[in-house]
């Protein structure tokens, strides 16, 4: 099945202890999508200024991802920049630049209002709604957030955790969620709130998946040569949600597998500046990386 | 086969969000031995005070911890007192008197000349080998090891390194021993010093193995309700130390179970203040819990 992805498409310039490079293709359905391609046709919900160049164009296109959905607006593209530190766990915002973005208000083509597989990347939980809203009947949906929601759209975001199969969180997120400090009971009071599903993202320390009827965790693939972690996060969406709509099944052991791909397609995207490694990812090593995770963590 | 340990006996006074306890019966070699007595015959090389009461000599007794080798000398036993923050991520240490632990050298009965699994705990690496060259012709020797020591004896270290089959570090230690940022890398190196095993601890997000010949993940026990972490680093090894004496076998099946079994008796020990939890912990809750992280990791 396809993967409708609503979110931002950015361009990032970017700096870590191996390097700096300015203008690099980004944003959160961007990754997602490229992450996704790997495994089932991603429809991307976007929108761009007048300078989104045709390369970024021709790029999501060869990989597949349809772009009937990606708005082009007056004005100029989402910008970010940040910097990271030294052992790359933290990174400092060095500008933002909403630009069109700003006024992003996702409409959904028509051919996509049967999308039965949808990830909310992360924006405003208003905005995420709206977008959902125009899907006519979807089998799975999860939304990411951030801090920024939790603390200033909470109730909003409440709201959309109600109406949403799964969440994808941080272990910073989640406790800022839930107001727990032990990630178990975090992840089970996430789950309080309404979703069948709740995913935690540990960064180099994996990955949690909970629900109602089991609870699982999962190593993060052991990464030795990370350049820039830049879109990592919204890359385990796309290879979550791409497997999942590939199987057409939602299984505890295809969930099981979806974060482990999941994982694979983030550990690829870090290994290169933006987008550069996980656009150039193949699926043949996409399954290599698999097997070799499924190695590391086996008993 | 029976574990000898060599380490320190202590009285620890502890703060955390969940109360405080004066004097409470710790120290390295004696969470080791208790969480390895689930296993084995813990053979314990240590030294206390005469203030050291009949009723902690009794306690170890009962848990089948042989005392032969428990020094007793003029003066104090080993006194330490923190403070855990709210998350119990950080701990502050309020006091620290080494008292007879800081004369402390070991003396290994005669009885215990033939013990084929060594535990040296956490202690000056001369002091570690002082310990070690006592022992006749040892299988499998671990030894654990701090920030203090790295700082400041390292060479002395590396040079015990060089003699023992394992060695277990913190994330924390090992980045500082190797000056590698990312774990992985960090892993490697410390094997080229010299060990066989790398076992590297990290706290509520698990652990890793790494020898020349397999790397391993595994997620720490989804443990819900911490309440002092004290001694889970010894409980752990502890587990990991008995289980593999136990076995008397060092294969790859029974290393990833010995570290599945550290997990677990870590996890019981912080549960409870000092060594309370792991002190009344049972063969059959150990296995348990086994089954219960076995179910967590299975895909």
């Amino acid at each position: 099945m396809p993967l409708l992805v609503v979110g931002s498409t950015a361009f990032d310039s970017i700096e870590t202890p191996y390097g700096k490079e300015v203008d690099c293709l980004g944003g959160s359905a961007v990754y997602c999508s490229l992450a996704a391609s790997l495994f089932t046709e991603p429809r991307l919900v976007s929108v761009v200024g007048k300078d989104f160049p045709k390369a970024s164009r021709d790029l999501l296109a060869t990989k597949k991802v349809r772009l009937e959905g990606l708005e082009e607006a007056a004005g100029k593209t989402f910008r970010w920049s940040g910097r990271y530190s030294a052992d790359m766990n933290s990174r400092e915002t060095l500008s933002v630049e909403l630009n069109t973005f700003g006024d992003f208000r996702p409409k959904i083509p028509k051919q996509f209002n049967d999308s039965a597989f949808v990830f909310l990347a992360n924006g405003s939980p208003e905005t995420q709604a709206s977008a959902l809203e125009q899907v006519s009947d979807p089998t799975f949906v999860v939304a990411d957030t951030m801090d920024l929601w939790i603390e200033t759209k909470k109730d909003a975001l409440l709201d959309l955790l109600r109406v949403v199969d799964g969440v994808i969180l941080n272990d910073q997120e989640i406790k800022m969620l839930t107001g727990e400090n032990n990630l178990i009971r975090a992840g089970r009071k996430a789950l309080s709130i309404g979703p069948k599903l709740v995913i935690l993202k540990k960064g180099e320390h994996g990955c949690f998946l909970f629900s109602n009827f089991f609870h699982h965790a999962l190593p993060a693939y052991p990464t030795e040569h990370v350049v820039d972690p830049t879109g990592a996060g919204d890359s385990f969406a796309g290879g979550f949600m791409g497997f999942l709509a590939e199987c057409d099944s939602l299984s505890i052991w295809n969930l099981k597998r979806a974060i482990a791909y999941g994982t694979v397609t983030a550990s690829i995207t870090v290994e290169g500046f933006g987008v550069r490694a996980i656009a150039e990812a193949t699926r043949e090593r996409v399954e290599r990386r698999y097997q070799e995770l499924i190695q590391f963590i086996a008993m």
